[in-house]
């Protein structure tokens, strides 16, 4: 790629980038977008805005960026949580590494790579320059200026790493502060016991006795898990007629109260709708309640056990309880709200054959998605386009296209590929046996992170057939040396990928929500049910994080090949800053708090990083005809591992559990409290499957005369 | 090698067995070997045979055979614990799995061998045939015979894992009975705990106001380790002293109580030696006296914890303690007799380069082994050691000298040299910062399993230069193949090594204890010191139960391959099943007690054989042209892992530590125990370190006026 191609590139995603900030800036003070742009203030009954035409509306501001600046890391803890906190810390912890790199970089690295000879491109044609006059491709082979690229290696990695302790430090004392600091909350207290054997009684009944038992004076209560997805189902379905019900009683229009009986409400005779529904709703309820009574042999052999102190909680899920290991094994509980309930009717055999299934579809995805790739590939190289579809030479030979072509199409194609992989993710997670959304969450993010690695980091760096690259796996002497060829080669393509999937993704899909404003124009249009509950949403932390992280990967390998990538990743982490905390402060409400358990995720990917730079570091000096820098830069992984095993045992219990000390002192904190009674009864009830009290009735202000749902709520 | 090489090894193995057996049931009966043959009741005082010559006492017996077979399991567990019987169990396995291999395949697989006919081998000279006639490689290529084999592959993997799995839950059952059925133990209710922070008090007032601060009502007492390895030495030399005093005061001849005071008692004037003895051993208290004075400055930020129930001293062991995971950090205790104290000096730092240094010998006495196997590869192979020593060519074409160099010298050679690799793997365990001696031996015995498997299995399998064998790893898809091809051509070497270092040396070195008899029989021709202690030795398991194990993954990766070796297998296990018996009765006193902690390791083992064999098995059909077989076993080892995975999660955990309900369980019977209370007060001092209480006077009868030993007995 030339210089002035990926100069078209930027100057698309800018223009695009502007256009967005400026739209949204307008859009955002109308009241009929704030399901869409403060959807957290809308449901906190926050919002403030009128929907009249005054001339400021009209204008584009900058008030939302002063806004979301302005609030401190405490008032972000208190308002989105923990999790929210150290989501900001990742894009921060990218911005001071990426602020020093890009200082190295461009004053250090660039004028030296630019001063090379090796590639003979003459100075004076500026704009169609290869971008590789400016990266490490360019420097002389042997030439003494790659002894200044072997210091910002080893200078880069300790500053990293130096950073990479800080701000484990900072979030495990933040993670026990905020264990100190919060209210008593029910998982804290509340064991999962699985597996329990069966005696002949009921599991309600073994778990009694064995705990009672056991823990006489520290037990509290439990509820055993139910089979409930068919009242799920049976609930659900009246959740929705209700819906419609409410809407249909508050239509003024008396013409949409009648329909017809047939088919589509086509045909048949006129019947009252409302009628039609309120008898429906009552077959329904009669459905539920049966089923509901029904509900006590439907035990699952798993139940919540809540004690009386943490720390009793934190013995039973430490210990072992049973004789035989392979029974009453025992997990910390998810919180009431956090806990995945489908999961617990599968068996263990269909959740050993499902984690078998997941791991199958990973790897076809993974292979299936060589084709967007090597479709992406075949793009950037515009010979091979040509050689594929000799048709399409006139239009390629068009200067504008071809810029558009290679600089701006790989990456929005990659980009659209990627997001449709993720909800994917999210389902092979969930039918994976998780118990918890957050666990759900986490493990999507970390199969989306490593997709995204391999798929658009090494598929696209490793050109060939697909089976070319599962033989460097089995050849690992010649991995730096492949490495140190190929992925200098693709420094081009990544930076155009930063600008398109870094800014304008960010801006347009983030900050804008494209797709669900244009989702619900369409909805508005055509007139669709908007009777349906408008819902906050959450951060998707699952495609997210790996988008922050991978940027990051970026960053760091190509830190020392091709520094010119480095302002662009700056540009996108200030941008993610001011658009993440807008979005954290007024769009997204917190669905679970895991307490910062995503971090050692970014603590891990970084680690891998940088080893994968000093691979890279490792064979590009073998191939540039250093070799004594080569064989010094090995001691690097080494010691970043030894760093990092370090750190493993230095943090990451603190991510696990929380230690005896912390859980007794707040355990005797409470007991001072007046409010733990009270705390104790709700914690009774607090892990009754919710198919068993309807909670998204009583959520609603407007009632229907049902004694169903009024008795459900207790 | 031919058959009747292998017959003149079998013959010279035979014949020395049986001399030596014939001895042991001579020497046995003698009091003046009661030492070597019967130390165990000698120091019980069980011993009762006198030394006069009757007639009966010095004609052979098989007396001793039927002592040794007559305990039941209960007795034996009585009688030297749980580890021994599961030393036992490891016997009867590999019993059971090879009696049943051994009617496989001698009865179905050795025929369907010898009727093959690719070799090409004539039926008449049976004695001048190779080995190779009977094993795998004489069966056609493509012949459905292999068939056969292929069966034979999948009933003997599930006999094998349905006994495993058998022995697994038997002795884990046997533990828990085990747990439940034993005293008080200190090291049930303690904990260690290491890494206490520098809080500017003394180690002792930090652990004390820790665990009386946070385990208040179950808190029992602390001993703070110290560095007392200065103190170690004094008392060494002291009791070294002490040890001549008394040989000397017990001597009559009066001139040996009188020596020259110059230069090792060969000039200067005579003196009184017990006086003079007498006036370094009270020096010598003066020196232990201030030495233990100044040991309260000494501390080590570890100490021995121990709490009134087993249930809170695993609460402490299960849970973190303190805030930061490297501080706190708490583990089981082992018995105060297990304790290895010269760990506890060592650094962090020193330590990790201990370990960092162990992994560099093992990988350097590795390389250094396969100059030995070079030399037994030479030996095998007649023709290669004439090529490289020419001179030799007129001895080896003598019958008798090639045979014995083929068939009997490889297999000593090669077992002296592992002979010389035991203690040294033993040193480098305990180097290695293990806290117990348990945990040495069993880290020395899997370190001798793997370099036994990897030196005289892969290394003998694989000719060629080291460098070829590491090849080999980073080519796995062709593993299968070059096994195939390599490990059935050494069927014969291994059938002469399970004679040679199977039967003659368990026979020689372990019943006829040939070293110490030797040793004993020397020193006393020279008259050595005899005052020194006579020490009960116990079991090594570090050098018996790799060697058990390495004869079992023989057996298993030659059962379809070479089933000849299998009869020898079994005489291997026979033999081998009274003489430990014997062994265990007679000799051997446990020195520590781990609760049958070294069968996982046999279980790991046998499923590597196993899976070892299917490799070879795969590679085998490959090679044999029957590539559907080939194809149809690759399942077989997958299944096998499953079936380990299960195991591990099924038996695994109780191996590492009690459940809450054993442990809670055995805390209340306790409390109705009237002897708990007595227990509690030895508690408090039973992990003083022993160069505190000069435990060693103590236990000779015959005392001297020491003011310092007596008051060290407390």
């Amino acid at each position: 790629m030339i210089l002035s191609a990926l100069l078209t590139s930027v100057g698309i995603n800018v223009a695009l980038c502007l256009l967005f900030l400026t739209l949204f800036s307008i859009l955002k003070k109308r009241q009929s977008y704030a399901h869409l742009y403060l959807p957290r203030l809308v449901s906190e009954g926050k919002s403030q805005l009128g929907d009249g035409y005054n001339f400021e509306r009209i204008l584009p501001s900058v008030n939302w960026v002063k806004r979301a600046w302005q609030p401190s890391e405490e008032e972000l803890l208190a308002n989105s949580g923990l999790d929210a906190v150290v989501f900001m810390r990742i894009i921060t912890f990218g911005l001071k590494v990426f602020r020093f790199a890009a200082i190295i970089g461009i004053c250090v690295l660039l004028p030296f790579n630019y001063m090379g000879n090796q590639l003979n491109i003459d100075f004076t044609d500026l704009p169609n320059k290869s971008l590789e006059s400016f990266s490490i491709s360019n420097v002389d082979d042997g030439s003494n200026r790659l002894w200044v690229h072997f210091c910002a290696v080893y200078v880069f990695t300790a500053v990293v790493c130096y950073l990479l302790y800080i701000e484990y430090d900072y979030i495990s004392s933040k993670r026990i502060a905020y264990f100190y600091s919060s209210k008593p909350q029910p998982h804290q207290f509340t064991v999962l016991v699985r597996s329990i054997p069966n005696s002949g009684r009921s599991f309600s009944e073994s778990v009694e006795s064995f705990f009672t038992e056991y823990y006489p004076s520290t037990y509290l209560s439990h509820s055993v898990v139910r089979r409930t997805s068919k009242l799920k189902g049976l609930i659900n379905n009246a959740d929705k007629l209700y819906s419609r019900l409410v809407h249909l009683k508050s239509e003024n229009d008396t013409q949409q109260r009648f329909g017809r009986a047939g088919f589509m409400g086509l045909y048949g005779k006129r019947v009252d709708l409302v009628d039609r529904c309120e008898k429906k709703l009552e077959e329904m309820e009669d459905n539920v309640r049966t089923e509901r009574s029904t509900l006590a042999g439907k035990e699952v052999p798993a139940a919540f056990v809540s004690f009386k102190t943490r720390f009793n909680a934190a013995i039973a899920t430490h210990i072992r309880q049973g004789v035989k290991p392979t029974e009453w094994t025992t997990e910390p509980a998810p919180d009431p709200q956090d806990v995945y309930w489908p999961f617990f009717s599968a068996s263990f055999l269909k959740r050993w054959m499902c984690n078998l299934a997941v791991i199958v579809a990973c790897v076809f995805i993974t292979i299936l998605f060589l084709i967007p790739v090597l479709v992406v590939q075949g793009l950037t190289n515009l010979e091979q386009l040509e050689s594929w579809f000799p048709f399409l030479k006139g239009i390629l030979s068009l200067k504008i296209v071809s810029q558009v072509i290679t600089g701006y199409l790989p990456s929005l194609i990659l980009e659209m590929f990627i997001s449709l992989v993720l909800p994917v993710m999210v389902v092979l997670s969930s039918i994976q046996g998780y118990i918890s959304l957050s666990q759900i969450e986490k493990s999507a993010c970390i199969k989306v992170l490593w997709f995204t690695v391999w798929n658009v980091f090494f598929a696209n760096v490793l050109s060939g057939s697909a089976l070319y690259r599962v033989n460097i796996i089995l050849e690992p002497k010649r991995i730096p040396e492949i490495l140190g060829v190929a992925v200098p080669g693709q420094a081009s393509f990544f930076i155009a990928y930063v600008v398109t999937s870094g800014w304008t993704k960010t801006v347009s899909s983030e900050l804008f929500q494209l797709k669900p404003l244009i989702w619900s124009s369409l909805k508005r249009t055509l007139g669709g049910k908007s009777y349906e509950e408008f819902e906050v949403p959450s951060i998707p932390y699952h495609s997210e994080i790996p988008r922050i992280l991978f940027f990051s990967l970026l960053g760091v390998t190509y830190f020392i090949l091709s520094p010119l990538i480095l302002p662009f990743l700056l540009g996108y982490y200030c941008l993610g800053y001011i658009i993440y905390r807008n979005q954290l402060l007024d769009v997204y409400v917190p669905k679970f708090e895991t307490g910062g358990k995503f971090w050692p995720v970014v603590h891990d990917s970084t680690i891998f990083s940088l080893i994968l730079m000093h691979i890279i570091a490792i064979g590009i000096f073998g191939l540039k005809k250093v070799p004594l820098a080569s064989s010094l830069t090995i001691p690097l992984p080494i010691l970043t591992l030894v760093f990092n095993s370090y750190c493993r045992r230095r943090f990451l219990p603190m991510f696990k559990s929380y230690p005896a000390e912390c859980l007794i002192k707040k355990d005797r904190y409470d007991q001072s409290d007046p409010t733990i009674t009270s705390f104790y009864d709700k914690l009774v009830t607090a892990y009754q499957d919710p198919a068993m009290n309807s909670v998204r009735y009583s959520e609603n202000s407007e009632r229907i005369n049902s004694p169903l749902l009024h008795s459900a709520e207790i």
